[in-house]
């Protein structure tokens, strides 16, 4: 009988609990999970917040009884403390402050990652919310149904920061978002930031560049963001969205090694360096397809596929992880920005000399209603016409995000610009064109890499 | 100088004139086009006769002076009576039936297919129309705009058929379909076609199974469709959507081999077996990428990928057609239907073991307002694992024909359904899932293939 002890309880952990049981369904599988919310949709809590999700409850992709009818045993509300690998125990504080022991034969560390909290704003300030977790969403909830705030300060203009500029603009608030970095999603080139800048502020987000917030101080019932240089922001509620990082302290307590940012390091079989130890999801790091090495890339779909490698190794598999191409897709009030591979920026600082292309294009046939216009980037490595990278906005309307897909599966089979011409896509005059805009995006970019004569 | 002369302006033939002038700008490239409409999107002639597209100019992918401007020359209205591949011209007939001898170095054969009318309605009966042409179509209208027909069966049901259908019911038409072999879109397996029956019945267009016209004639203003067993069906137009076959007379009379359907054959550079004649497009046989064998696919996006091949030889050049997997859209009032490699039946004609699931999943996270339920089907190859072919139907909304186009591109990698897993493709809750539907579906396929124990 093996025990697999599973420590996290999220998208990673979950994943490689079914997996594990699937594989061997005699083991006996635990899982470890920090609050009471096993298996949320960590993804889903901006919709939650905006109001688009009426019952937090719906968030769960499975339920604690669902996840117990596949024979997983459940520990909620318990905090892993420790892990002593020569031992194969892992200590856990109990609801009550009770420690335990529990022995394991194979473990999996899915500690997730932790919001980074910036200095100016620590956790005893009210009403200045980082959103990670289902305890985060409620606090946040809990505010905007109880103070009824008009206005937010978003600090942070990644991904959590657009979604949650849209939700809170739908909760009714008036929100002002801090581009510290003067770059709005810079996971995507700047022109097609430019669109998303454009459709913040058409739904009446102000978007603020270049002031970094320096304190946070309560007065008179609001907050008030004391900003360098010389600037100072009100509102009732404080949204911190300025990334997150690995929770790896525990492993690293435990002699696992811990590599780029803090995350732990892994082999594409999720192994640690540690024997019967293996790691997944956010706090652990990713392998990426296209750059062969790895790098720190927390994602809910990484977290499922580490997971389910992890899972499927620990019940004694060999199974590898194909790795990551930092595919991405995110909505924002009507658009929606998709990418994959490598922007230009990345492209040229990994050595490539990219040739970097922008089409506009009709979502499909002009002719037909509806159209709509689709924002194509694609970067190629001009040597060797290799594509590097694709990125999308457009309606959301548009099928982007599964055509970012075509291009994320072309990637993955290391395909040239020019070989995505050879693919036979689908076309009706409603939905494409006889080459679908992501061929025509190819076309263009082998114009520009081949001059007309 | 070389002079490179193209017969048809339809897809193929446009193509190829593009990618001549590309390749060789100094070439003097000809295209001879029967009618007065070079480059039309004939995919688009329902949706002009529906109304959804208002003027038939707007169907034109480039308008004649774009294509001139282009540097290709254009005869148009004429009609190319022979070929003389040991002289190297072509007999064209005038506008005013003054023959021409044209002459070329290279040759491109652009013909593409004409409509099979059946023996029960030859085309002298008035009101029993085929659809191929932009002059079809021209006369549909005049009918539905002239006489102002209630009602309409259409012969037929494939995709003409269906797409007639609901064109012809927005048209503001009674339209009944007759399903001569029992089946609704036949290019997709029964408990698909079972969904595009129900789309049809929903908007009020009867599908009559199992009989078979056998003569029509014109009775009081009205068409009677004579049909066995025993049945006359009475309506003010008749459509005859009863498939295509190669227009390949005039390159058999000329000696160049035909195949399949008559098709003509052609080598992966889209050459004929004689010198300087290329072929491409509807007329010709299409390399199917997985069969790895000629087939007789007609499609349009494949006429312009191997236009595009025809006309970078002619012009010189070494490409080849990558081949097709029969990846096709359909959509069908809100319905949309999608397929790419072999459905089960072809796959097990072809001598494969496959092994076919079908899923029922919200085309993104259920929690997310307006989720709406995907049909998935996956064909494998049990032994090998390999994928074999896919279709999915569903609203009109979730990213159908993009999502068959991931698994075009996975079937053109010759990936297995596993493989599927390992794909970085993209997700938000609106749009889709932690796992794409279609590695959904792959892991109902894995687990069907290994049944839990």
């Amino acid at each position: 009988l093996r025990r697999i002890l599973i420590i996290g309880g999220s998208d990673a952990g979950t994943s490689a609990a079914l997996r594990a049981r699937e594989v061997d369904p005699a083991a006996r599988v635990t899982m470890v999970v920090a609050d009471r919310y096993p298996n949320y949709s960590i993804c889903g809590l901006p919709f939650y917040l905006s109001g688009e999700v009426g019952d937090w409850h719906a968030l769960a992709h499975r339920t604690a009884s669902e996840l117990e009818g596949h024979g997983i045993e459940l520990l909620l509300e318990r905090r892993a403390a420790a892990i002593d690998p020569a031992g194969r125990t892992v200590t856990v504080a109990g609801r009550r402050g009770r420690a335990a022991r529990l022995p394991y034969d194979r473990l999996i560390v899915g500690t997730g990652a932790v919001a980074v909290r910036p200095a100016f704003a620590p956790p005893e300030v009210a009403d200045a919310f980082s959103l990670r977790w289902m305890d985060d969403a409620h606090a946040v909830k809990g505010a905007l149904a109880g103070r009824r705030p008009d206005s937010a300060v978003i600090v942070g203009s990644g991904y959590i920061g657009v979604e949650m500029a849209d939700a809170l603009t739908r909760a009714g608030l008036k929100v002002r978002m801090l581009a510290r970095r003067g770059e709005v999603l810079r996971t995507i080139d700047p022109p097609l930031q430019r669109l998303v800048r454009a459709e913040l502020q058409r739904n009446g987000v102000e978007v603020i560049d270049g002031i970094e917030p320096g304190a946070v101080e309560s007065r008179d019932g609001k907050l008030v963001l004391r900003c360098s240089p010389r600037e100072s922001l009100e509102a009732d509620l404080v949204l911190l969205a300025t990334g997150a990082m690995p929770e790896s302290s525990l492993a690293r307590a435990a002699g696992l090694e811990t590599g780029i940012r803090g995350a732990i390091r892994v082999g594409r079989g999720m192994e640690t360096g540690v024997e019967g130890i293996w790691a997944a999801g956010d706090c652990a790091e990713t392998w990426h397809a296209l750059l062969l090495r790895p790098v720190y890339l927390p994602l809910g779909t990484t977290a499922h596929k580490q997971g389910r490698v992890a899972g499927e190794n620990a019940a004694g598999g060999a199974a590898e992880f194909a790795g990551s191409l930092g595919t991405q897709v995110v909505k924002i009030f009507e658009l929606v920005v998709a990418r994959t591979g490598l922007k230009e920026s990345e492209a040229l600082a990994e050595g490539f000399e990219p040739l970097t292309i922008q089409i506009e294009t009709p979502d499909h046939k002009a002719y037909y209603p509806g159209a709509t216009p689709l924002h194509i980037r694609l970067v190629g490595d001009r040597p060797s016409g290799r594509l590097l990278g694709a990125q999308i906005a457009g309606d959301r309307r548009a099928e982007i995000a599964k055509r970012i897909d075509i291009l994320a599966t072309a990637l993955f089979h290391g395909m040239t610009v020019g070989g995505l011409l050879d693919l036979d896509l689908s076309y009706t005059p409603p939905l494409s064109a006889q080459w679908d805009p992501v061929q025509a995006a190819a076309l263009a970019w082998l114009g520009a890499r081949t001059p007309a004569r």
